[in-house]
């Protein structure tokens, strides 16, 4: 064969390979890949629905509506033009409106790749403030529904992030198992950016994972200008850039001028990146609604750039999209650095470290927290009960999607907005507290009532949360009915807010009667403004053994025996000041607390053994940081607020020296009441049955009547420990991750906020370790920020109330009020220690089992009832279970949840990393066949994370990398073929920190 | 035949004369028209071309090239939306940037009656401050460009004066004489608005002309809402309404709100019109960038509006246009009430007299009429020696239409706008005058250099304003040219800016000395901030009998003749201060003039006669209104500004209580320099031929130092003379119309504002009688705000200077500077008498030839030269004529300029009101055959005003209407067939204030 021949051969061989909706670059030149964006907040300054019609104009001109209108309308009339569209929870919605026809132009504009899906998740989440199991969930929401709607045209290949306050390792870890090919991203460290720029770092490949190996790579790029274009350039209508003029009969034509500065702009980004091709993101927030604006002289502008090639330019520019863009990346066959980190804290000048927004609005963190574990819970009975995708179930799922926006869970939209987000879980959990209430009629566990109405009256009371629930305040008898999301036996200690004076006798459903306790509600929260209950005490008592994805119901009753309710209230002790220390614990089990005798805190902790206990020196205190007040005019001006933390002063003052405490026990718990000032105080438990130190926390409202807005923290200190400034946090609930006090591990970090610089966010738990026999971990119950910046230190910052705007856009003080006070804040913290641990549990096994535990609490509702314990327990269905066993000890139940017609999507997560624990970092395997009571598991297909692709079906790029990080953590993987072991014999084995998602098709058994 | 077939032949007859691109109305409902609009200002707050291309967003968010982008991308997309567009200056530019393919759709669009041109002219011209002859100009170039783009589709039907600030009587004549069925406007007087809202008469039959009869008819409908939706309905990107938010599932849906609240509107609306018809205008100021926005609420308001029909309600909203609206008015054959007067002036409050504006910015006001009076002159050049539609011409038509624009020549754009607009007619007029020294060389008049050149060094010096002129300055020998734009011969006082110490000789071009004298030029003129000149006198010298249509040349020779140059200076007089009144005058003929001894002031005037001087007393003086401060916050507190009028006290101070007397005086002209104070000053001159006693005024830099904006008037009082309150003011240069104090023909006034509310516009004259033997006119030289306060007053503003906004939105002072100081302008006020008059030249004629021949005056421009007079005589054609006899006294050749290739559009004005001169008012006619020197006219077609459309194919509607008004000025019209007489024998006959408009087919004479 003649060369030339092999040469037209090769040459069409490559033509068959290249992307047909990709624009050809030309080798030789700088090639400018325009990608044509929005950037769509799921809410901020206006709601969601605002912003989606174009309502409230006046706080913003935004209307996605006719972003989409008129982008669509400008791509059906130029295929050479293309655009990115991310939030599926706008696409869907304007989907929704349109016509058959346009939906079928829609369609082919995707399969074309003009209109291509991108992120293609509800939201762009948050990566500081979401949990995994939120992010996971709202990435699928939006994926399925693409791949229902386009097909495997829908599915998004590319991440992008290009706003969210800094990047997690485990969003990219997720992205990847998502089966992404790369993530984009516009916000990091100002120093890391120049940094990068300088050695052309740009772009990279992320290990996302330090024990899933390859599948957790994500080649990664920093965008060049956040996610907006170079200056100069900016077409839209919300812009003020001019215009191309280019008819030379009129005024101010500026053509020249234009190709001058753009051929310089695009000289000037080539320098920091490695390949010959650049990407430009053209849009900005809310960017098209006059789509036509930006596209008329974008087309002007690549007429003009590229015409002057003739005249020897090197610089080619065309419609791109970043899948196209990463493509000539690939294609260009370059070696790249790697990273292991992740890119918090994420500062955007030397004041500005955008960590406030870790803990801001942290009541709404913990309801978005809440509601989660309510989610799941749903989705579980709806699966196990048949109930399909239910719209009720659909709308809270999609509530929950967008409250993973960046702008939500953050807490840095502006209050009106979170006023609405607030009430978009609230409406999404009261329609599915009635798909929960069929559940249990279907189930017969509901049939409480007297009256015998077709539906009982089943209550859930979502003010448990400030002692507060009329079902169990008003009942002379009621049930209570606990359901167990998790995939193995819990207990659990029921708290039911009910009046005094009286008795409760609590049975269980096989008629044997219950310890329980009353235990006094604290003063700090029979005060709280707006809080309207009768309740005075807590009946305290331990649901024993709740089966697994399974309920379990008790029966309660007042009763007027007064030797009853004596025996029941717990004793109440004032301990005087400054005599001894206070020594607190249940006898014969459980921890011991020791408190300071001077100042009523906690001095030390210790277990309860056969053999004694050993108390470890351990500080607990309240602070508070002054936020730094400022007009923003300048850097060194800029005040804390939503986004950024900024203490005035290195050193938080104590909120209090001392505290006022009060000795609450009995036999189920002792507990602390600890009253620091009117504004906070905190309740330390210690159950009978239970090693961790639950510190329950009440905070507000945060004075601010001396004009300092304040940051409240809760700090751990453990005297004499040497933490060398090492400590770790978690990422999304998930991996853990090393930090290192004023420390970043790829460039020289100068440090000029030595608090808020190293404040990292933490989604479920900060670990320390002093050593071979010392760890330590401090749980939470949502996210908030939080540091160690001394030896032994442990701080989580609990509430911030501030007086001024930090100028990023919110354009609010970060002052939450309720009541015509500042708002009140409560929440839990627990206190673990490697010594609490034991043969069966080590360090490892106690915070990932507490941490599956706090992530998915039972669910609890009350039935008023008119039956004795004996009626009402031969009458209802009081124990039941959907599974037939338990998964293992190291596997946790992550997602099941309808999915169609007759399947369902399922999840299981190795929780364990490798090496975290000798018990549980061991591979795991589960077998699904016979698994649920009730359905008969019939395939199981694998599916990438999001369940929009077949594993077999992921073929992801290959990247070559200049070295990869040691991952000391990993343990070796064994090889397992990727496809189809399940499909065989149903029988899923997992690796540490692995998640598999199926598809199961199910077959109801019959009764 | 049976009844209910003559009924159905009778429908189909109905159905088949209906406008097919109509909406349906429904009988029995009221019918809403929504017709979308946008209102695209040629230059205010930004320039023209800033606005088309959307540059300078940052002072508007305008930007029309997206708006004719997104309105045509929507009509295509449905055949039910329409949209009407007003200015041919932006469409045309925009038309000429679309492909083929869419112009094509673009007509269509016409043609099937989405898209409506209306009004048509190259912009919507203001009605205060445009003189007819501009007016017609640009309304042609407008309209004949549409006609020739879109045939007959693209004539406009419907006159839209939505945004002007007062509507001029003239304007609807003008519009009538076009062929525009109907006239729409937003602004009126707030209490005859109110006034007509009660008695359902917004829609009226307007008559247009006292003299023109049903031709000049108008139906006219005053808008409800200015030019604005309904309160709460607009839905453009830049307006903050609510838009209709229809999904039941979001948040704040509104549908159900929204349409309780527009059927509120409609019925709100009903209630001030006559017929079941009402219009809605959707739109504003630079609406419909996204129309989409606009659109898509429209087509869901639509939706569920009509769908209330169903539950009873009767209201029924469709799509629309003002024409469409119209026939359905028309079709309602209702009696419509008619008005004769006008609508000046505008008051939007009891204190916002729109009647700054009259005078606002009087040096662009006075470039403006100097242009028209170029263009002119171009244009006849252009005819007559063949030079076609150059480019050249066209774009100074263009900038000429763009001055007209309502704020432009109005003077209420900002200064970086106006002077853009200035630079638009400097480039016209210096690419213009190019093409006058192209003609000159055709005609061999321009051989003036000895270099002989391909073309002479002809300079046109367009500062001979401020007597600079280097041409005449640095020459030893040059010649003057002066082209006389008149269809009649005239003379002229040439005045040639030259330095002293020498002398001049002038020669014409027979070779004959021309009597000539040298002037001092005023020292306030000498000392003009910014003037760069030699010249400290002007040479004068009475150019003969200038041909008409025609040029004549002179030579101007210096030399050092001492007795000659003595002989030719003035003489210089500087009478001594309260010794005797001055009386200065120039012997045997011309004006005598009487100075008081005391002030220096004018004190009387008179008319040397062989039988003596009867001096007739009058006074002149200069007065200031302080302008009125205030923060517009209410309408007490409404500040002067460039809209609005409203002096600080209801009396003027005089500027100065005497004035620096100079008398100046020779053989030709005699001059009193008379200096008030250093910023007003004075030339007062008679000429010896002329009966019009010349006022040259200089106001400026007016002082602001005292905190006090000044607005300057030149006020002459015939003392004794009883006016009652009456005085007449020209309509746009043409008709008179009587004013009296403190009265509106139609409706009760209460006038809070004594002064303001009595300023009408005066572009040409403002006249009053006291009885049968005193008349008087002021003539002026662009256009001015004017008044007579009290008997025998005649008063016109001559220059604003204030320190406040008036904040109708151009959000600035008016406070002209220039070199640093406050802007000076001069210009020239002529008075006449009825006693002026003969029996040759009644008052009439007086007034009327006067007018004719500041609108048109000579072109003067300079030749340097070395040759000697006779040399010169010989070698150039010095005199030349484009016409072979003159017009009748009465006729005024309007136009004149190229058409197409081969054809000449032609206007003939018959330029006198019936009964307004004994000799002049009669029927004129002018054979066309052999007029023109040069050519031969073929064929002429009589066209509409507007020359796009044949007279004969004007067919508009009849209108019944309750009662016609006097018109006691008008004399008995003789029946003429309307079309075709000068087809036949090329003779036109004219009417009193007749125009007939004519395209000329013509063909080259052999030489």
């Amino acid at each position: 064969m003649p060369l030339r021949s092999l040469l037209l051969l090769l040459c069409g061989f490559g033509l068959a390979l290249a992307n047909p909706s990709c624009p050809a670059s030309k080798p030789g030149m700088l090639n400018v890949h325009l990608v044509c964006h929005t950037h769509d907040d799921v809410g901020w300054l206006k709601t969601v629905d605002q912003y989606y019609y174009g309502a409230k104009n006046d706080i913003q001109m935004a209307g996605v509506q006719y972003i989409l209108d008129s982008v669509v309308r400008a791509l059906l009339e130029d295929p050479n033009k293309k655009f990115i569209y991310v939030e599926s929870a706008f696409f869907f919605r304007w989907w929704d409106e349109q016509t058959e026809g346009m939906q079928k132009a829609v369609k082919d504009l995707v399969t074309r790749g003009q209109l291509e899906f991108i992120n293609g998740g509800w939201c762009m989440n948050d990566e500081g403030g979401a949990h995994y199991n939120a992010i996971i969930d709202q990435m699928t929401l939006g994926m399925v529904k693409l791949n229902q709607t386009f097909g495997r045209a829908g599915h998004p290949t590319i991440a992008w992030q290009i706003d969210p306050f800094g990047h997690s390792r485990e969003q990219a870890s997720l992205f990847a198992q998502m089966g992404f090919e790369a993530l984009f991203f516009g916000r990091l460290d100002h120093d890391d950016k120049s940094n990068r720029w300088r050695h052309k770092t740009m772009e990279m490949v992320w290990e996302g994972s330090q024990n899933l190996g390859k599948s957790a790579w994500l080649f990664t790029g920093v965008l060049p200008n956040g996610y907006g274009p170079p200056s100069g350039f900016c077409f839209d209508i919300n812009c003020r850039d001019e215009p191309i003029m280019d008819d030379p009969r009129l005024h101010d034509y500026n053509v020249d001028q234009k190709v001058d500065d753009f051929l310089k702009a695009a000289e000037d980004q080539a320098k920091g990146y490695a390949s010959d091709h650049i990407i430009m993101t053209m849009g900005e927030d809310f960017n098209y609604q006059s789509g036509d604006m930006w596209y008329k002289n974008l087309d002007k502008l690549i007429w003009h750039v590229n015409a002057r090639q003739e005249n020897g330019s090197k610089v080619n520019v065309f419609y791109s999209t970043p899948s196209c863009y990463l493509k000539a990346l690939h294609d260009a066959g370059l070696t790249w650095p790697t990273k292991s980190d992740d890119f918090f804290p994420y500062a955007s000048g030397n004041h500005s470290y955008w960590t406030g927004y870790f803990t801001s609005r942290p009541t709404l963190k913990g309801y978005v927290r809440k509601t989660n574990n309510f989610l799941q819970a749903v989705k579980q009975a709806a699966s196990v009960l048949g109930m399909g995708q239910d719209p009720r179930l659909e709308r809270l799922k999609e509530a929950m999607g967008v409250l993973q926006h960046h702008d939500a869970v953050s807490g840095t939209a502006k209050q009106h907005v979170t006023n609405d987000y607030s009430e978009r879980l609230s409406q999404g959990v009261s329609e599915s507290f009635q798909m929960m209430t069929e559940a249990y009629s279907t189930l017969n566990a509901a049939e409480g009532g007297d009256e015998g109405g077709p539906e009982a009256a089943i209550v859930f009371c979502p003010l448990l949360n400030v002692s507060s629930c009329p079902a169990s305040e008003a009942s002379e008898a009621f049930t209570v009915t606990l359901y167990n999301p998790l995939a193995r036996p819990r207990s659990f200690h029921a708290r039911v807010p009910v009046p005094g004076g009286v008795g409760y006798k609590v049975t269980d459903q096989q008629g044997h009667a219950v310890v329980s306790q009353l235990v006094p509600v604290p003063d700090a929260v029979l005060q709280l403004p707006g809080r309207n209950s009768s309740a005075t005490f807590e009946l305290v008592f331990l649901a024993q053994d709740i089966p697994p994805l399974g309920l379990l119901q008790f029966h309660v009753q007042r009763t007027a025996n007064l030797l009853f309710q004596k025996e029941q209230m717990s004793q109440i002790l004032r301990p005087e000041r400054g005599v001894k220390d206070i020594e607190v614990n249940l006898g014969d089990q459980g921890l011991a607390v020791l408190l300071d005798k001077d100042t009523g805190l906690l001095k030390s902790i210790g277990v309860v053994r056969p053999d004694g206990i050993t108390m470890i020196k351990v500080n607990q205190t309240y602070l508070w940081y002054a936020g730094m007040s400022g007009n923003n005019s300048q850097e060194e001006f800029r005040a804390s607020g939503a986004y950024i933390f900024r203490p005035d002063g290195a050193h938080a003052k104590p909120v209090a020296a001392a505290a006022n405490v009060t000795i609450v026990q009995g036999p189920l718990v002792a507990e602390i009441h600890q009253v620091w000032t009117p504004w906070v105080s905190q309740v330390i438990r210690v159950y009978k049955e239970e090693l961790a130190l639950e510190m329950e926390w009440l905070v507000g409202p945060i004075p601010i009547k001396d004009g300092i807005g304040k940051e409240v923290v809760s700090r751990v200190i453990w005297p004499d420990i040497s933490t060398n400034g090492t400590f770790y946090t978690d990422a999304n609930g998930r991996e853990m991750i090393k930090r290192v006090k004023n420390y970043r591990p790829t460039w020289q970090l100068h440090n000029v906020e030595p608090v808020a610089g190293n404040y990292y966010p933490v989604n479920s738990r900060l670990v320390i370790s002093g050593g071979p026999d010392f760890q330590a971990a401090l749980m939470n119950d949502r996210s908030q920020g939080g540091t160690s910046l001394d030896d032994g230190h442990m701080e989580l910052m609990l509430h911030r109330r501030l007086l001024h705007d930090d100028a990023f856009g919110v354009g609010e003080p970060l002052n939450e009020t309720a009541f015509g006070e500042g708002l009140v804040a409560r929440g839990k913290l627990f206190l673990l220690h490697s010594d609490f641990a034991s043969d069966d549990c080590d360090f490892g096994c106690l915070h990932r089992s507490l941490g599956e535990k706090l992530m998915l609490e039972p669910v609890i509702s009350f039935i008023a009832t008119t039956k004795p314990a004996h009626v009402w327990r031969s009458s209802v269905n009081a124990k039941w279970s959907a599974v037939t066993r338990s998964l293992p000890a190291n596997v946790h139940l992550l997602t099941l949840e309808p999915f169609g017609t007759d399947a369902l999507l399922l999840r299981l997560e190795h929780m364990y990393e490798a090496g975290e624990s000798k018990q549980h970092s061991q591979p795991a395997s589960v077998d699904l066949k016979g698994l649920l009571a009730d359905w008969e598991v019939t395939s199981a297909v694998e599916t990438t994370l999001a369940a929009d692709l077949r594993k077999e079906d992921l073929h992801r790029y290959e990247w070559k990398v200049s070295s990869t990080s040691r991952q000391s953590n990993m343990i070796p993987r064994t090889q397992r073929n990727a496809s189809g072991d399940t499909e065989k014999d149903l029988v899923v084995s997992l690796q540490p920190m692995e998640i598999r998602t199926f598809i199961l098709t199910v077959k109801k058994l019959s009764p």
